[in-house]
């Protein structure tokens, strides 16, 4: 073994990742039934005349029963697209491997470098040598990702060029919300034109707001979330021991919180911040520091002058009046991109800005501390909006929390002290080794994907359900892309997309992080989830999240 | 279980800590077997005199023999000291079961939150049962630790004091160079005045600086060093997948290096700094930057506008002219403390400092982004010094690289892209839970200080050697502390201290490094260690650092 493989992904190279009964045997005995003809979340009318061809196909489950499955040999490509999250690797194992037992002159085209390959015509084949480098391992470097979007009809044109070049039946794209409503539109598209390719999605997202009742998960969440919580407590054990720190930390997770509330419930800190919270209930900076405050308060009468905080990414974007003023820079930076680029330094654009900006978001920009003005401003993306994903959230919290405090010390109210460390992880767990069970969840719906494309099906994602169960009695299936769409507005037009599955604040993580919140802030309740292990006691290896856990237990 | 203890947590409770043969059996075949007298480093004729009642002793090993041990009861107490590291419990419960080895009623007093617990009389009565739910994890939270430091002939008064009363006739110290330092002072002191308590140290520092032929590693540096491991390889591996970032990493180490260099061997980063290189050298902050730059051009021309970049915590005072700008501005803010107080804000305070600056280090200073200034002066610590950890020397040469890469973009030498991310870990690694070696070893060395202690000895450290052998032949003893002296200049006084083990760039380690740094800088051989595994097989669980494998091998 090259030097450059660890001990450990050499051993992990040999792990056999567990498949439902219904999909484990031979293709004689794997049958699909399919379920009632499915609608749209919301919108159905308009999302069933965008689809004419797609939509309303009915859910499709797997049983080891005897059937008269084809065998024909398949030409499937694949694509990896949008982030990183764990499990890439064997999904592709899993597409591979099924392909083989639907027939063994089956062929997999892995097109390089996300979307962008199969316009380019750049793939690779993928042989079995080729892939025992990257069974059970992270990261998508087995054919690299991209982030370019596969949306209008020339890029459509073009995919369908190309792969009937090189006779590609099927293309199996493995992407979050947006690449599996794209996705879709090309399955749509491919259909309506007669171009007789399929297309199938597979859930992917660490940030796990790709799910529904039939998707319980995205595939990547659950080894992300678990070495978040490694971290997340050994830093409480740090704070426990060394006694003398609040350490805020930022955890990966835009548009939902899913990535925070899990950790929280795996490591039990004093604070932890969610978004859907801070929208629901409209709460200011000036409220949210407030709160943190108080804490940080009723702790130090405690005699404790230390904890932990946990912040999500988009937190800042949940928050009235920093959304109102980031909507507000974008707009202005837009209108005004060749003059901004002529002023140099921060003290001339700063007031270039403050000018333009509406009396209250000017007030709003102005208190926020001069570093986050800064990154604001300088900090910009390719399209010239501000980088939300740059602004140190966790940072702009101390500084404001340092300043309450001081003013509460000037008036005799705070005797403590309070010293903080910032963190920020989201590229520590983007490519972690997958948990067992991302490893068996994500080759499971590698296999499942492949019996969809030899059903015959189009439009459809991969799907893995009853995940309480053992692994031998998880349902291999599929649903139809358009069961989990609705319109949105995006830049002023109504547009088919995946609806983003939040926290739900009615849901069951939710409530039962609000029960023990109050224990946890005051306490020091901290619990130490430690790091994934592979080969331990089933308990240690095999747990899923604790969000999971309670999501299913809530609906059975 | 408790619903706050983690599943792999309560499994490891069970783990049961590999023993020396030497030091595994019952007190009738435990003999101590001496070595030589030894001498100190360097500074021999001084050291003899500071410490001449304990100067000189020989060095102590055991081995499963008859012996005619004896087996009164002891009462020790115990202290953990300094930063966390993981083991701090395991050493603990070594010393617990070693004394019920020596007598069922022996007993162990764990004095709270380090030194001060002795000198403020606060401590509590370890029992088999507290002990339970501390063995095999992370953390210093069994009895807390602190910085308080041990030194004057009052403090060393009070601890005889309240050891007394206590009936405590031992110590055990478990902590860093500076620690045992005063640990052999006070061993010397309680001598020299005939007070009858006996000083044993034990190595502890994730920095991996306090070593010598006798103490071959010091714990926590196993443990920490594959925790960072573990974070860098799912950075590289994302780096490598999404090819997008540079992603320069921070780790913990101030006056060494030994982090950076066994994270490097660990995971074949593209770039890794070494402070000892970089003060043999004598490069300037233009220099490193250069090098850093050649080899992102290097990459660029590859096609790879990605990468790894580890930095070690401490580098920026090895760096000649920022470390003599510390200097100066730690004379200059000590000189006008009260003045600068008054000064409010940046732009007055680094004004005020720019005219008090030499000439050279005023150009230093003014050639320093901004926010790194800011942090100069901003960020001081109790005593009004510089606080250099809270420098941000990954953004530094962040920004220090993107300037200068933006003037060969100008130039044309420069035709790629370079984004960057910054990450700093430290606080990850400190109380993660003992790896397999971490917890055999520090258990180790706490029932070899039972042993010295049981044999009379005062004013030496534990130790185990042979450590490339399996754990059953580990050899356990001892060493005089005063082996490990040499004097320094400490505030204007020659002190007796032990000499921190730097890396050394003769040195197995740093020559393999050395070695392979060439191919790692411009190719992508990053290699993906993983987490730390407690069950799997022994290659896994077992491995011991590379640092430490290299150092042996060629001790041997």
């Amino acid at each position: 073994m090259s030097e450059n493989i660890s001990t450990l992904q050499e051993n992990r190279y040999s792990y056999i990742p567990k498949l439902p009964k219904g999909i484990s045997g031979k293709m004689e005995s794997i049958k699909i039934n399919f379920g009632k003809s499915t609608e749209a979340f919301a919108d159905r009318a308009e999302l069933k005349q965008m689809f004419s061809n797609t939509y309303g196909q009915p859910t499709a489950t797997f049983s080891n029963e005897s059937s008269n499955a084809k065998t024909d040999p398949l030409t499937v490509g694949v694509i990896l697209s949008g982030g990183q999250a764990p499990g890439g690797h064997n999904v592709i194992a899993g597409l591979f491997d099924g392909l083989k037992k639907v027939n063994k002159d089956s062929k997999l085209i892995g097109f390089l470098g996300g979307p962008s390959g199969i316009l380019e015509n750049k793939y690779i084949d993928i042989t079995d040598e080729y892939l025992a480098e990257f069974r059970n391992t992270g990261g998508f470097d087995i054919i690299g990702s991209g982030r370019t979007k596969l949306e209008t009809e020339e890029q459509f044109e073009t995919c369908a060029q190309v792969m009937k070049k090189l006779g590609v039946t099927s293309l199996v794209v493995i992407g979050g919300d947006d690449s599996n409503t794209n996705a879709a539109l090309l399955a749509e598209y491919f259909k309506s034109k007669d171009i007789s390719i399929q297309v199938i999605g597979v859930p992917k997202t660490i940030d796990g707001d790709l799910k529904t009742r039939e998707i319980p998960i995205s595939f990547g969440f659950d080894t992300a979330c678990k070495v978040y919580s490694e971290l997340v407590g050994n830093i409480a054990r740090d704070s426990n021991s060394a006694k003398k720190y609040w350490h805020f930390i930022k955890l990966m997770g835009r548009s939902a919180s899913h990535i925070a509330l899990e950790t929280a419930l795996q490591t039990h800190p004093n604070i932890c911040l969610i978004g859907e919270e801070v929208d629901k209930k409209q709460q200011t900076l000036d409220n949210i520091v407030g709160n943190i405050v108080d804490v940080i308060l009723k702790r130090s009468n405690n005699g404790c002058d230390y904890g932990i905080a946990l912040i999500p990414e988009g937190l800042i974007e949940f928050i009235p009046e920093m959304k109102a003023l980031i909507a507000e820079l974008n707009d202005i930076l837009a209108e005004n991109e060749k003059h901004f680029s002529t002023l140099s330094g921060f003290t001339e654009q700063s007031e270039f800005i403050n000018h333009k900006l509406s009396r209250d978001t000017s007030y709003t920009f102005s208190s926020l501390p001069w570093d986050i003005q800064r990154q604001l401003l300088m900090d910009r993306d390719p399209h010239g909006n501000v980088q939300v994903s740059r602004i140190e959230t966790e940072k702009l919290l101390i500084e404001l929390v340092e300043s309450k405090l001081k003013e509460l010390k000037n008036k005799g109210e705070f005797k403590g002290k309070f010293s903080a460390q910032s963190h920020f992880f989201g590229y520590e767990g983007r490519c972690a080794a997958p948990s067992n069970f991302d490893a068996d969840y994500t080759y499971s719906l590698g296999v499942a994907a492949v019996l969809l494309i030899n059903a015959g099906l189009t439009g459809y994602m991969s799907s893995i359900q009853n995940l309480l169960s053992s692994s031998d009695d998880w349902i291999a299936g599929g649903i139809p892309v358009t069961m989990m769409m609705n319109l949105e507005q995006r830049h002023g037009k109504k547009k088919p997309v995946i609806r983003k599955a939040l926290v739900e604040l009615e849901g069951a993580p939710f409530k039962e992080f609000k029960a023990r919140k109050k224990e946890w802030a005051i306490n020091t309740r901290f619990r130490y989830p430690g790091p994934i292990q592979y080969f331990g006691p089933d308990g240690v290896c095999d747990a899923i999240t604790i969000t999971l856990k309670l999501e299913q237990e809530n609906i059975n």
